[in-house]
């Protein structure tokens, strides 16, 4: 299950305008961009004229066919976040600690590569590094969702936090793994659905108990 | 680079009869029984009688023409060494959390799953889990021998520290990981031979580093 392949993409309202930023959501500091047209991306982050880090998802529909869009996008925003194929995609590297870099070189401070089953890894343009394992799940249900759940975690522990520095986004990305552990366990959102903030905090320490030395 | 293709097997000397173990080694306690056939493998083992940890790797060819040796053997060892592929393949398990289980139930307390760029993994009877990611190298010139250093450098670890525990396993899990990483960096045995300790103590430490949260 580590490998996506595009039979067809249907893009129903993702091709339409970008809906309005409602009044209640202009303030926001913390933007996450989900995958859509580069360009409609950065129509929505006009509005949000607070923003002090935006992070961005994208696929390979986008690299292939909106490449000027997503080079412009990466001039705007903190953080990528894309999986070990759309790195490869998007820079031509096979390496992905050089892709990573080659990433960092188009204009975002920091880039999470995501590798499905094998965890993530962050590269940020002052040459940290942070590399995680995936939460160990024996089950796997469904992996449709993980990447936005991934991102989600993450976003929200930044937010809370209100501060990204390498403690902040090292912790973000492990409730990101911990929240994804939780969508693959089941169908739909009923893996996350049902989880609690206990049961969040305790895969996060498991995570740590089992990847220290 | 992360996936092995079998063209050809010619197994030279590993077709004959084991050699003799020389006087000097026959008080070995800690024992590593590199890749052969598992009817071989068990042969070496024989001879020495002060053994207290054995460790084993195995093969595709292995599991697929002498999968009865092998299951002989696994009630022989304390930890199997292995790579994704391979687990995969002797279990029937598709999922790697399912496969190291699986070969746990075959015999061995431990087993190291390897997995290339992406880490490996300890999986062990108690339950307790370790997960470690693989050393972040942009110039691999070279995979040929990474396995065998990493066996190398976590038998010499657990040989040096004299324990297998929870602690030493993870720690001889980090000098295989790191020995592999100079074995990729060259070709045959140019990347290694050219390591001293002093670099190896800083790559263990700066793979602390970059996974700690």
């Amino acid at each position: 299950m580590n490998k996506a392949r595009t039979d067809a993409v249907d893009l129903n309202v993702l091709a339409e305008q970008p809906p309005a930023v409602p009044e209640s959501f202009r303030n926001c500091e913390f933007v996450f961009l989900a995958n859509t047209a580069p360009s409609l991306q950065m129509k929505l982050l006009d509005p949000l004229a607070h923003r002090s880090f935006v992070a961005a998802d994208t696929m390979n529909l986008w690299i292939e066919t909106a490449s000027e869009d997503l080079k412009q996008l990466l001039q705007r925003i903190d953080l990528l976040i894309l999986n070990d194929g759309e790195a490869k995609l998007l820079t031509g590297q096979h390496n992905l600690v050089s892709a990573a870099k080659s990433i960092l070189d188009m204009g975002p401070r920091f880039v999470v590569i995501k590798k499905g089953e094998h965890g993530s890894m962050l590269y940020d343009a002052a040459g940290n590094i942070f590399l995680l394992p995936a939460y160990p799940t024996a089950v796997v249900i469904d992996p449709t969702g993980a990447g936005d759940s991934f991102a989600g975690g993450m976003m929200g522990h930044l937010s809370q936090s209100g501060t990204v520095d390498v403690i902040s986004l090292r912790n973000a990305m492990v409730y990101g793994t911990v929240m994804a552990s939780f969508t693959i366990g089941d169908f739909s959102i009923h893996g996350i659905k049902t989880a609690t903030r206990e049961m969040i905090d305790e895969r996060f320490d498991r995570l740590r108990k089992i990847t220290q030395f």
